[in-house]
């Protein structure tokens, strides 16, 4: 009895959560109503309450998981094989859902989440901690004659996130993945070793 | 009487338009309701919907300002004195409120601004206006030898405008302005004629 009570709170919780995240992911913080998770959970009111104080802490554990999930992805592809050029370009080229955004990055455009420490906190050391991965990459790359030895690895990191952040923001701003995609080709163009 | 009456009209229309502008920028389309229009603006109801159909049609005035405005501020930066590599530096560089991000590119993240070709329009014209503008500099860059010959305007012009975008979103997500510079400075030495 007990563990099936485990079990159903449990699966609610997760439900709870899987919403919240889609639904940050379409609308931001700012745009997603306790109403709506309900609405898209089939949860009951009572039972958000019961396992979240509130909508600050249930997207708090939504942008958790999709800011883990995204770590954990892009630790995979530059993790990879291959030479440093050749793991920024596979980091760069992975298969994205453009047209959709970055369900990370697009948190920052939200007036509520910039606002509260607690909440910008997984976004901030998610894409922190990319930026550090691609960072020692690129000195790698410095030590090993693919990359010229003035680049800085914290600052091209930091481009290399940018672009990929910006890439959406042009897609979007289009309608079409073309912008991402070239802003990616421009970008390994410059990065190519000679 | 009458011009009195046009006068303060315009005067009413206008404050409405900036008080949307500034709503937008900061909360977004989803996050700016029509009565916040109303008490920043100090409008009154009746007057909005006078001016203005509603909430879509106000919007997009004040993103056709707000879109004007970048792009202009753009083509002087750019369309200023200096080597290619220079005016593509001084874009780059322009003073900018980092921590606002872009007024335009934001709106991008708005799922009802996306899902509206009306709204989307002038978001896409501005910024494929100012991709247009580098994309030429570039190719000038190129026939004058400070670019590389392999470098594609348009893809270079993507790369820097996808940089500031997307710089915004790593200095909103730290809460500081210097990943958006890192990210500059990080592009600039790779566009750096050697």
């Amino acid at each position: 009895m007990y563990s099936q009570c485990m079990s159903t709170s449990e699966t609610t919780s997760d439900r709870l959560i899987e919403s919240t995240r889609e639904l940050l992911w379409e609308r931001g913080y700012v745009g997603t109503s306790p109403k709506a998770i309900l609405e898209r959970s089939g949860a009951g009111q009572g039972s958000m309450y019961h396992h979240f104080k509130g909508k600050p802490d249930l997207a708090l554990a939504a942008i958790r998981r999709t800011a883990e999930e995204l770590r954990a992805t892009a630790e995979g592809v530059l993790g990879g094989p291959g030479t440093p050029y050749e793991r920024i370009e596979a980091y760069l080229l992975r298969e994205r859902d453009v047209l959709r955004g970055c369900p990370v990055g697009r948190l920052t455009m939200d007036p509520d989440v910039i606002a509260s420490d607690e909440l910008r906190a997984p976004v901030d050391e998610t894409l922190d901690a990319i930026r550090e991965l691609i960072a020692k990459i690129v000195e790698e790359g410095k030590e090993q004659g693919g990359f010229a030895p003035s680049l800085d690895g914290e600052e091209i990191a930091a481009t290399v996130l940018a672009t990929v952040q910006g890439g959406y923001v042009l897609a979007r701003a289009s309608g079409s993945p073309a912008a991402f995609d070239a802003g990616v080709r421009g970008l390994l163009s410059l990065l190519a070793p000679r």
